[in-house]
Parts: C-alpha cells; structure tokens; sequence
C-alpha cells in the first residue's frame, strides 16, 4: 500500500499530553491554585530538545525530574505546546520550561490519577502504571522565605521528588 | 472546599474524541481513502442532540446505529464539534452529520483499536471493552449503482452495522 498507516498510539499519545495541557489550564482558571487536595507530580527528560532549567538542576538530574505543583508554585504559563513554572529550589527561585513531549509521567495521587508517557526521543525508557508511592523528597511545606523581602522575591518553596517514585526498579 | 474539583474522567472523555476527529481527519488528508486495510466502525447515539439523519433510520434505530467507513463513503466533513458522511443505504445517499459527544464506539478491527465512551446524555448505558466481533450486517461491499448517474448520484453503497456488535450482551 502506499499510504502511511493511521497510528492511532500516536494519536492517543498527543491526546494524552492535551490531558496535561487541560489540567494545567484549569489551575489557571482557577487563578493558579490547585483545587482540595489536588497536586500534580510531572516527571520529564532534562535532556530534551526545549526543556529550560537551571545547568547546576541539569547536571544533578541528567536524564530525568519530577516536580511536584501543590502550593508553592509560581507564574504557571500554560502554551500550546510546553508550560512553565518557578519553583523555589533551596529557597532560590527557578524557572522552568517544560515542553509537552517531554513529559514521561503526569500523575495527581489525590484522585490516584496516573498518565504514563513514551516521549518522542527515549523509546527505550519503560514506565509502568502503578499507584503513586510516597518515596518523595519530603520538603514541599518547608518553611517559607516570608513575604516581606523585596517584591521580585516572592515567598517560595518548591518540591523535587526522586525519579523513581513512579518507577518500578 | 470552595473550588471544583478537576474532572480528569472529563478531561480523558474530551480527548479520546479528539483522536476520533484526528482519525477522521487523517483520511481527510489522505483524500478521503482509508489506508490500506484500516476500516472505522463508529456507533453512536441517534436520538441525541445534533445527530442528523433521515427519519426512517431513526425509527429503524431509535437509540443507537453503528456505521462503517471501509470504502464507499463520500463527502466527509470533519469540524470543531462533529463530523458529516454521506452512505448509501440501500442504493440511495444518505447524510448523517453526528457529533463526537454522541459518539459511543469508535473502533478500527484491522489494528483492534477500540475507543469506549460514555456519552454525555446517556450515563446509564454502560458499554464493555472487548475485541471487536463479527455480528455484522455484510453488506459493505455489495455491488455500486455505477458512476454512470447523474453527477449528483455518485456511486455508492453504505454500510449498516447491528449495534450490539461491540457489546456483551
């Protein structure tokens, strides 16, 4: 035949990372603020085309990151094909830039929602469902900075949890 | 809480009906052909809002009809919302225009894709994912009414398929 095949897994694959994109629009809607006791944890490549963050984040996780959006989480932007987000690190405040394919895992454990994903560039990565396991780098409330230092430092803290919270070994 | 809570069965719901419209139109872009053996059964509510087509199909399938996209379909239309196809039906064209929200089964058996939904005005109708089976109605390939006709009969024949061919009963 000398048509191209429909690829449906591709098609589902896009569709899936528009579930990431509509999730994202929502806490916008919602003035950047995740509803109850929702939070998002978003594992993907550092090593993709168009990913942005910080080299010293790049070279302490040279493959893979997860974040977690909860409460300290800032200036989410939300395009059509990436996002982005400052996340306080060590108290420093980073912007990241996170592009949609990059995405391996998308997962909100409040409603133990789960959307695995085989980015474009690492075929070789496999990722199985299973529930979320709290393995997570636990400094997500740490106290604040505070709120009373000059206006482009806003209160912060954000969260890095390890790779393999989604990970079967 | 004061704030909605994210509906990601939604979110999905909104995106596997995104890939029915990206399938349909990737045959857009192939000049309305299915490639090689690629062949679409989609079964869809017929008394909901928005779906045309003639009464006397309505009345033969008052709840639900499945259709086949294989080889004789024409006039495909793929909008935001809904898609239109003309089928012949016993020899004689008909248009259907129907909405992908009435959508309850998309499936293509050459790759056993199978898409279920649930639609959004019927949340009683449950519908089991299975392999597609073969309680079909053969009547896809039967002999054309020829391209001699007038230009405002094009060659035909329309497939029907019975609605329980996705369901356990």
């Amino acid at each position: 035949m000398s048509q191209e095949m429909l690829r449906y897994d591709r098609m589902v694959e896009a569709a899936k990372r528009g579930v990431v994109k509509q999730a994202l629009r929502e806490v916008l809607t919602r003035g950047g603020q995740l509803p109850g006791e929702h939070h998002f944890y978003i594992t993907f490549r550092t090593d993709a085309d168009g990913v942005e963050l910080p080299d010293y984040l790049r070279a302490k996780y040279p493959t893979e990151m997860t974040i977690v959006l909860q409460y300290q989480f800032y200036d989410l932007t939300v395009d059509a094909d990436k996002f982005g987000v400052t996340l306080s690190f060590g108290g420093v405040l980073r912007r990241l830039v996170i592009p949609y394919t990059t995405i391996i895992t998308f997962a909100d454990p409040s409603v133990n929602f789960v959307l695995q994903f085989q980015p474009d560039d690492a075929p070789d990565i496999l990722v199985e469902e299973e529930e979320v396991e709290d393995e997570i780098l636990p400094d997500a409330d740490e106290p604040t900075a505070g709120d009373d230092e000059s206006d482009d430092t806003p209160r912060t803290t954000g969260t890095v949890v390890a790779l393999d919270a989604f990970r079967k070994k």
